[in-house]
């Protein structure tokens, strides 16, 4: 849902679910040029606050599909976060585009021209093309990073560099501020069996932990199958028992093999 | 668009230009507990034969999700490429979503069942569980790989095991069959400079040659701001135009630049 107006932060959701959409710009990754070590960072920090990432997309730099993009992940998450496209030269269209996606007007920042012109200082001169990274849509809060140059806050989309250092930076600085939702608990099981082995009795305890998402991972090591088995749930209470059936179920499983 | 008969495959574009979107199914992505390893392999192996990867999405383990967004994908790219959800347990779904999504029927592959018999001959009992694994849509092609279970191919539709190993052996078996586009060309220039010196320049190049598209990638490196060029292009004439503007563009820029 949009909020009538289009810059004000999206509402909490009643049941203390809180969660979030990441929008990746960027050629270079779809060309496999550059690999991606964002995702895999934000996923982490939405975790640990209690955030569910629950969608990403990856566009190339393209206005009219970073636009098309954006409106479809901030109507549905509580929180869209994107990177890439924020720099001075004339491939980064990210902050137009999103001026865009919001229908709000888009110039020279005051503020961050001041951050831009105390940064460049004596290291490099003030012109139009570093200005560009200055443009930030009416209306939005900026994201100051101490290794980078801003980004921005605009609704409950948070706009955020490309680069890791600086997007990880920019997400250490936001994503504390958002306020969690109810922790999404885990706890793991490495069981020494392969998957097919335990799957129909794992089946059967998902079905009775209903408050449990029960994730079954195979891996082979040493030529052998095993499973990560890794249960998560918003109710201590319904992770301990789900945990509890588990382990109890592969001590049954190891009880009828053959010895090795 | 989706051709009338749903399972047949899409047509190749008339511009020479093939596409392809991957849709990534897994809640431990999301969670950040898997750091995703496919992303950039399909991105090249794509890249290598031509053809364009223009869309990610990455999406839970969630029947209605994986339906909407492969419906999606599948309707704009040439192509489409789905990792993980194909196993044994609860947790796998992506072949029954598949088939709801394409409004076909599935069942135990005789074919898949007789591979899974093979494979599992002397090392697993073949359980309701593990057989689970030989549920196939009706219509579909089997992707064999040597070291997995079998995947499929329906319509315009490459489903794929989530596990990197079998993941990267199913995308060598199936990306050379694909028939690719005119490849798309590169020529990469390491400048020397930030990008914020040479934008202004380079977005004149940019728009002196629109057969071109130029990314500009910032790094640093000991304390220095620099900067990669990539110049790409379905055309070696339009390629190296560019090319050559690039490094005079830089050749000029130094010349004016202060001993170090």
């Amino acid at each position: 849902m949009i909020p009538d107006d289009p810059t004000s932060p999206a509402p909490r959701a009643d049941d203390g679910i809180v969660t979030a959409g990441f929008l990746v710009i960027g050629d270079e990754i779809l060309s496999g040029r550059t690999k991606d070590k964002n995702i895999g960072f934000l996923a982490d920090a939405l975790t640990a606050v209690g955030i569910d990432l629950t969608e990403v997309r990856i566009v190339p730099d393209d206005t009219d599909r970073i636009v098309e993009a954006l409106n479809a992940l901030r109507a549905r998450w509580t929180h869209v976060f994107t990177s890439g496209g924020i720099g001075p030269t004339h491939d980064d269209i990210t902050s137009d585009a999103i001026a865009a996606a919001f229908g709000v007007g888009i110039d020279h920042d005051p503020r961050a021209v001041a951050i831009l012109t105390a940064r460049l200082a004596g290291r490099a001169e003030i012109n139009e093309a570093r200005l560009r990274m200055a443009r930030i849509p009416f209306g939005a809060d900026l994201i100051v990073p101490a290794n980078g140059m801003p980004g921005f806050t605009l609704g409950n989309v948070h706009v955020m560099a490309g680069v890791p250092s600086v997007f990880q930076a920019m997400v250490e600085q936001v994503v504390p501020t958002l306020g969690g939702g109810r922790p999404m608990l885990s706890r793991s099981i490495d069981a020494k069996v392969g998957e097919g082995t335990i799957a129909t009795p794992l089946g059967a305890i998902q079905k009775a932990h209903p408050a449990t998402v029960i994730g079954s991972y195979p891996y082979e090591r040493d030529g052998r199958y095993a499973t990560n088995l890794v249960v998560r749930s918003r109710s201590q209470e319904a992770l301990d028992a789900a945990h509890a059936a588990i382990e109890a179920m592969l001590a049954d499983i190891h009880s009828h093999m053959p010895a090795r």
